[in-house]
């Protein structure tokens, strides 16, 4: 049936994804914060990057695989957290997470998820798998959900820390988004599962507002490494500063993200900041980056400038409405065919080979 | 009823109001000086500014008060002067300052309005209230609302520097601009409050051309601060040197502004002049901005680059368009929002958070 | 009629002449060579620049005069040599002679006229008019044009460099570009008068090829001068090398011109190089410009940078189209009063304090 | 009949040619990697590039002869290899080899071709040809082409070196593109000759996997130095650190090319990259440029920056499509025309006079 439709990169799914979703999930999906500048300049940012391939160079047996947090990962590409799933295929979370496993990359579930901790675990036991937290007021919650990560074998928590609140999406304010009654947020039980709704106002932020805990610190972060022995990484960091304190705090990882530029409107495209961000941290622990990653160029630009892996939001969910699981599962393959490409093309057999020289900034040939 | 046009946020004021508005006042209203360079650069400016969020801070309670001239306002928010308000809605500058004064924000009545310093005293005896001026060839004329202004409890006098002709608008010497006949410029009588009429060109501009003093110069900032007590700002300033000068004479404070690109087009944008403006003055005076402040982010990123207090001329126009003292209100709850909204993402619990280092150039990003 | 059609800026003459003129002359004037990029970059690089506007000083007697190869002049505007202005209107290079000389401009008559040195001469003896040359094959056909301008009491040379050959000019060669047979080149006869046309190329392409003198060095620029007292202006530079050696020579002034984009395309604009020649010739002679100006801050930037005066091409065609000698009036009544206001607004009451840094480049606001 | 259409520029034919050309061949010949970004920056890139003319030189002899590996040509503009050229026309490479000999250009024929070697060398015998080569996985495929060349005076040999496997061109995978049946890789017999065929993806690409050695190192270009005594070209450098590499070897040329933006989207547009080439082989071996070529300003801009010869591939394509060789010979003549026109008004009678500093980035003008 994909076949049929021949979508042949993740552009096509795109499209046709959003040709057939309803209004008030696509809209979700689909939106950023404001006016959403950043939500293009995520993209465009990429597009200000050249390439400068190198030559005569051996590259008939080219891999992709690399190691995240010690784990062997098959390629450098995973899925992005991203709430509520279900909204765009009854395979929702379950299905990503066996698309993304099946390619050998990593899914980040999030907590906002319309499936369980448990069920994910269930579908997709082989998978790396990592859990998303939201600090809610209630602190109990928190911890809870740490410790269902834990027994439901996921490799380590993502804490997400750009998110005190929800930005403003023009979209979703306009539809008082809501999620469908036949589902919910799985991890949750009562208000916190149902109460995404609004007559109002967009009924994520209201929900965020009343039960997420607006006065976390770094404090938090010692609190989270005190009570759990998963590798701890930070998503949502913008700024070389706030890269070195968490890395002097001994996180696991920085994700450098714009939350998909849903936040704040006018943040630079998290590309944009990788460069700074890995300097800040010089080592000290893992960047990864999301934002705008739609192909391979766009992932070896990533991996040039010193992310060690990759993550796509929005991708994953163009691809379940597409086909469900399968539709994951081509995106993935569409992107690391890609990648595999620019790989043959750049001189490139692994990814150690993607030097940070060969990719610079448009301005670069600015001058004669 | 504005609730039914679901209108979320300024561009759909500005949307629906000019949908509605007369094309006489609609042209005065929007245009600005000759190809209106300046006018998309009012907001094309501020696009070219990214914000760097930081994070982990508590934001759980914010705050947007502030002092302007040693009065404590609710909101780094005003309403600048602009004449004839009335054309848009009878609830005109009454409504306006109402609206304004019940958010804690600042309004400046123009000098050229169509209810008077009295009525606007009368109905907005709560609201903080600027005047602002236009020196006439009579100085006496001038002097007389010097006086009005003290006696009715305006706080502080706006000079408008900027303006010793009008510029040149396209849209309105086609239209032969004219005011409404049933609308007069309510601080005067005869020719000097029905006067704006033509037959051949703008009549504003005819107006201003017969009355307005042309030869002003540094000494008339004297003259005026010899004749009231009250703090006075300098409306208009473009550029660090007369800045400079501004602040040596003891002006109260400047507000940074092109005048809505309505007088010489091509002009720099005033967000582009703030930063130059700011180090010039050097903490000697309070400095402000005005042009193409149009949602939360670009608060910030005025408040960011050193103004105290940001002022918005047009949206209150269509504010008034929509819902006359209501549909201002809206505005100004949308943009407080937005504001609470970018401070709660990006670490500001106070306006004292918002640092310079958080609002950057894009060049900045040009540079791997 | 004029006011009729209510033409309030350039732009709408333009727009109007454009609707009315047959398509072979349309084009002839329209166009640029090859892709048209610097014909448009003539009017984007205006675009780029700022202006910054002085304020508070005594503006009330604004006076646009000043002295140009010694002659005063009531204005810094003058009409740039155009070929064939009859196929315009009937008025043609009397007409625009008329007009400017009226407003107080200059007039420069072009080699390739449509009506003849001592027509032109005859028709408006109060003029200040300058003789543009091409130099032909036969010298003694220059030679004689230069005895005609001196009796008929033009006031100086204007060689052109620039044109060797002439550019392609897609449109042109599109048409075969033909004068019309009612109208011939009136400064000569035979087939110097009547062979601009064509049954496989542009006529004035092939005209030039033919007639035209290819081998035109330094040398020819001292025989000019050996051979006539008038003073000598070079149109077409665009280099500071070239200005330099111009400047060497003691030519009385250099016309800063990309022939109206007409000839290489990619060429920078006139006004992006007009600063670096001001600085080669450093003041060993006047500078002017010609190329893109369309309005009052045109000028303004021009005179700012370093010409003493600015001459317009295609505009003057437009008055024609649309009103013979009354439309070159209203058009340049247009500029002037553009410039008026300016000058009004930025703190210039004349030409002379208009100065350097009150233009600058947007780029000098790309860093905060 | 090419007349008829009244084809005046190279964008003419591009047009025509499009509107003719069956989709298959249209897609395979028009597109390029990716989102096509590089393929509209080869074009982007060259104007950006502003062309300082010089004036006042004697250009009445204008010569655009110079010569390559020793070889005296008529002018510095040849043909790109491209493959599969009989889809276009019958003509195909025999057409454009006569076409480009006629002009006194170079003809490189691809591996790829649909004539053979010796059909191409009977068909235009006087033409200077080039032949382009491929590494198989079969290296006596790759050296008997050599041999046939050499045997069949060819002049040089044009190793492709950014080819190891295709790039990912979207058109052609809709398209599942496959050779037209009555057409075959003329120099192969066999799979070789008919293999570019596919039931799901690009026939060329599956074709050149299959086939084509992905090992090829700078140890090849030495085996093959060590095999013929014919001149050695590398097609498809984009770095300094590679041409100096090259120019170690001792290669007699590099052709700088991105393939047409065909093998890694956002590569820099080769003449992005031409002056940092330049100057690293600092004069060892002779400098080529292609991709983007498609009117005389651009030729002149890469050789002032240091190219001495340059080639078009898609135009011929077009040439051939809207009229076989005729068509190309038009192409070639209007090129080279516009070339002669930009010399003789930028003061350049030979090719030796066209100089660096005689174009500039864009950026030279934006600082006053
Ligand atoms: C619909 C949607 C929902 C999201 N939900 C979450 C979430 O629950 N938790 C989280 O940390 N990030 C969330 N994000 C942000 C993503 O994790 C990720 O940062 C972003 O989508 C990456 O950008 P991309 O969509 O351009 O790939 C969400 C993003 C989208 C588009
Ligand atoms: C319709 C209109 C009328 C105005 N009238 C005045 C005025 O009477 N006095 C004055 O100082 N500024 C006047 N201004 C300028 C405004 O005070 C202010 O500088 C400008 O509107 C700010 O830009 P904004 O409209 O983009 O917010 C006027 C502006 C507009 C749009
Ligand atoms: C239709 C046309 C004819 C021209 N003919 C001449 C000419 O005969 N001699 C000359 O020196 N320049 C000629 N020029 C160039 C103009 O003198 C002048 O450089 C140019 O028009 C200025 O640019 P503008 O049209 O943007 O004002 C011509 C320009 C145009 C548009
Ligand atoms: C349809 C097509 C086929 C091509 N085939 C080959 C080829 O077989 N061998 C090769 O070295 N380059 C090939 N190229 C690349 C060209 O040699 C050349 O680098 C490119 O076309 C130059 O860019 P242009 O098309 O903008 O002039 C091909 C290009 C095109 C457009």
């Amino acid at each position: 049936m994909l076949r049929d439709k021949n979508l042949v990169c993740v552009g096509d799914f795109e499209r046709y994804g959003e040709s057939i979703l309803p209004k008030n999930a696509l809209d979700y999906y689909r939106s950023g914060a404001g006016d959403e500048f950043t939500l293009a300049l995520n993209r465009d940012a990429f597009r200000r990057l050249r390439i400068r391939p190198r030559i005569m160079r051996d590259v008939s047996c080219r891999d992709q695989s690399t190691t995240v947090l010690g784990t062997k990962v098959a390629m450098p590409i995973g899925i992005a957290p991203t709430a509520m799933q279900r909204m765009a295929h009854p395979d929702g979370e379950c299905g990503n997470a066996r698309a993304v496993g099946a390619m050998g990359g990593v899914f980040i579930l999030s907590t906002l998820s319309t499936s369980s901790i448990e069920e994910v675990g269930a579908a997709a036991p082989n998978t790396v798998k990592w859990f998303q937290l939201y600090i809610y007021n209630d602190r109990d919650v928190t911890r809870k959900l740490v410790k269902r990560a834990e027994q439901t074998n996921f490799r380590a928590l993502v804490l997400t820390v750009d998110a005190p609140v929800f930005g403003i999406r023009i979209a979703d304010i306009r539809n008082k988004f809501t999620l469908p009654p036949h589902l919910s947020l799985a991890n949750f039980e009562g208000i916190k599962a149902t109460g995404v709704k609004s007559e109002s106002d967009s009924g994520i932020n209201e929900y965020v507002k009343k039960l997420f805990d607006q006065s976390v610190t770094w404090d938090d972060v010692r609190w989270l490494k005190s009570i759990t022995q998963l590798p701890l990484i930070l998503k949502g960091i913008l700024t070389a500063d706030d890269a070195a304190i968490a890395a002097g705090l001994g996180v696991a990882a920085i994700l450098v993200s714009n939350h998909g530029a849903r936040q704040v409107d006018f943040t630079p495209a998290s590309i944009e900041v990788l460069p700074e961000i890995v300097k800040a941290v010089n080592g000290q622990c893992e960047v990864y980056l999301d934002g705008g990653i739609r192909q391979g160029t766009d992932v070896f630009k990533a991996l040039a400038l010193g992310a060690k892996m990759v993550f796509m939001g929005r991708p994953a969910l163009w691809g379940l409405a597409c086909g469900g699981e399968d539709g994951v599962k081509s995106i993935l393959s569409i992107i690391k065919n890609e990648l595999d490409s620019v790989m043959g093309l750049t001189g490139c057999a692994t990814l150690e080979d993607i030097k940070k020289e060969m990719v610079v900034h448009e301005s670069h040939y600015s001058h004669l």
